[in-house]
């Protein structure tokens, strides 16, 4: 299976631009004729699934209907008429012997994925390898196997159309983890393995991985209240960052305050609001609890190890610090490289900030939602790498490809 | 040690670009000043390696006398002076909502480096890494030890004299494999070891690695004479790759020619000046032999595994292919991604081989040997890297680096 996917990816490198847009315009056509098929499958997954009593957030992820269907073609047609990231050539420069020297981004070669049971994300992917010249080798969760198997049929079909070979686009059809143990080792043959998932699969990958991995990885997310925050942005953007969406990886988990506005009005306000209307169980340690209780709002005692927590789920871990040095301590020490925002009206203390923080995004008064592919323009992505190597945030299109040296000459030898 | 690094490499990311290069100007001084001990220390190595035993090629990459030691501080002075590549912010947009979206420049962080002993390898990657903004952790060979105690003392005082913490320059002292090993397994504490070494070292990192590594991989570089190659330019290019310097990894290894161009009288011309002058042992297919067997030239047969050899001597492959199909086939079967050149008039021919070999450089009319950072243009290099995530190539300043996004709000929410 991994020969056959480099023998496609050696197609792809040597396809044009038209090529590569007429497959994704044939797999977004297969899409269209197929849906009932598709739609069919997924429903035998969910019935099944639901029979087997997988969790209520699983089978909604699983669920592929139509107007989800309709949002995964329009994610398709919106890849589509993205710039091609193949077309890239930097000139370097004329070196004194002649030499022409260029850079020119190339795709990657053969990619794997491995993800949960969200059947959108085998289009997602598929097409993304595609638009920057990769061959993709998919390996989706069990539930979502008929689903994927129909879906991989309708982007084989596009390829075909497009005269590319089917193996563009391959499927692990057998779960076993024997299989994820394989492509994560298949050195030489897999260019670079994504893996999407919980800290079981990161576990295996730290453990077993001998090709190059870029991790989708676990987002312990900050927002530092500075003294001079605006309480009313400080409150938008705090229980934005929480409550919005707390199941993922971009949401907040620990909240920062300064100690002078700590001890203003600003705080127990925002506090009542995470705990009322947000539902939010606030960890807190004691300076930032006296507050709070002083006024009778909910709150528990934070252990050390909440600051360490990932809790994707309607918990925040409250400190208060005495300074930005304090603050960025904290987050040098507790942070995961995800995601980490300051709220401050003071331009020196924001630039230190956006300087010295280690992650993949740094915002200064914004949401730390914002830290996704699409929000901050890249298009679709593929992950948020917490890697630092390659790629460093979403990735996108330009994330899938690398760059080689192109060099023209007229006999030149070194002397 | 490597927690000493991570707080270095926290000073280091809050630095200016005048306090690096302060320390880069001090490290140069520093050097001038302590030269006489330098040269003793490297003295004693070479003493004790000679009494050792150790090869005549490893004694002399060992050896810093007077010259090297001059060109080791030109090198540092010519680093000094290239732009510092941390001060790179691209604009990547305005999103609809007001957020201003960029992508800063930043440090890898703590960089690990195992090489072999080369004394100034020591200061190229401690200067290239503080240049970077990265903390380093050298770990160099045990034959160097007095050599690379004696430089490190003086890239530390460099530091410490623009205020700089000393251990952003870090020596594991004690050369045990264990330490190597702990270095490739130091998940959060290192950020990128880069391993400069034989096949012994590889494999050890094949095995052991747990950390990113970007490889300084072995190359079977090859060069393709097709038929419509101008015989001198092409006799040039195939002598100076193969004999100018044999022992490097840009040094060619296979030589494939078109069946129409090994049918001419160019091909045996150029088989007895690699013979003659070059001394080059040619190991050929029956197709490549015909022409120089007629003519009395010397050569023997080669095997399949000879297609697959990194001889780094003066041996070379040869093998006849009928076209520039196979020549690509040949390439991707048997390259290392490391450097192919084509030499041929014809432009269409050259571009396909320019765009479909997947090699950190490919070439069109010139030597396999400028496949190296300071023939390109980059300035100094840490490595050439045939890893395809994050650097393909040489490794200049900027790919010890990565982008973090930064982006400015003004209290925007997501909805």
């Amino acid at each position: 299976m991994l020969d056959r996917a480099r023998s496609a990816a050696r197609a792809l490198a040597g396809s044009t631009e038209n090529v590569r847009r007429e497959a994704l315009e044939g797999i977004s056509n297969a899409l269209g004729a197929q849906k009932a098929e598709i739609l069919s499958a997924n429903a035998k997954d969910v019935a099944s699934a639901s029979k087997d009593g997988i969790s209520g957030a699983l089978l909604d992820r699983l669920i592929l209907n139509e107007p989800r269907f309709e949002a995964m073609v329009r994610a398709l047609r919106e890849l589509i008429s993205l710039p091609d990231p193949l077309s890239e050539r930097r000139r370097i420069g004329n070196r004194p012997n002649g030499l022409e020297v260029f850079r020119r981004r190339v795709p990657l070669g053969v990619l794997a994925i491995v993800y949960e049971a969200r059947p959108n994300v085998t289009i997602e992917a598929a097409s993304l390898a595609l638009k920057s010249g990769n061959a993709i080798v998919l390996r989706g969760g069990r539930e979502a196997s008929r689903s994927n198997a129909a879906l991989v049929r309708a982007a084989q079909e596009g390829l075909m159309r497009a005269g590319l070979p089917k193996d563009c686009v391959q499927r692990v059809e057998d779960d076993s983890r024997k299989h994820v143990k394989e492509l994560l080792q298949a050195v030489g043959k897999v260019d670079l393995v994504i893996p999407r998932g919980g800290a079981e699969l990161m576990k295996m990958v730290d453990e077993l991985a001998r090709v190059p991995v870029i991790r989708h990885g676990q987002g312990i997310t900050h927002v530092y209240i500075e003294r001079s925050a605006d309480a009313q942005m400080a409150e938008e953007i705090v229980f934005n960052s929480k409550v919005q969406r707390p199941g993922v990886c971009n949401a907040l988990e620990t909240l920062l305050l300064d100690e002078d506005w700590a001890a203003s009005e600003a705080w127990p306000k925002l506090a009542l609001r995470l705990v009322g209307e947000g539902k939010v169980e606030l960890r807190v340690d004691s300076r930032s609890a006296a507050p709070l209780t002083a006024r009778g709002i909910r709150c528990v005692s934070a252990s050390e190890s909440d600051y360490g927590t990932e809790f994707l789920s309607l918990v925040l871990a409250v400190r208060t610090v005495p300074s930005l040095n304090d603050a960025l301590a904290h987050i040098a020490e507790h942070g995961t490289r995800h995601t980490a925002a300051i709220v401050t009206q003071d331009r020196q203390s924001a630039e230190r900030f956006l300087q010295e923080v280690d992650a993949s995004c740094v915002l200064w008064n914004a949401s730390t939602r914002f830290n996704d592919g699409g929000e901050l323009g890249l298009g679709a992505e593929m992950g948020i790498s917490t890697s630092k190597l390659h790629a460093y945030g979403p990735m996108g299109l330009r994330e899938l490809t690398t760059e080689k040296f192109v060099v023209y000459g007229a006999g030149q030898i070194r002397s």
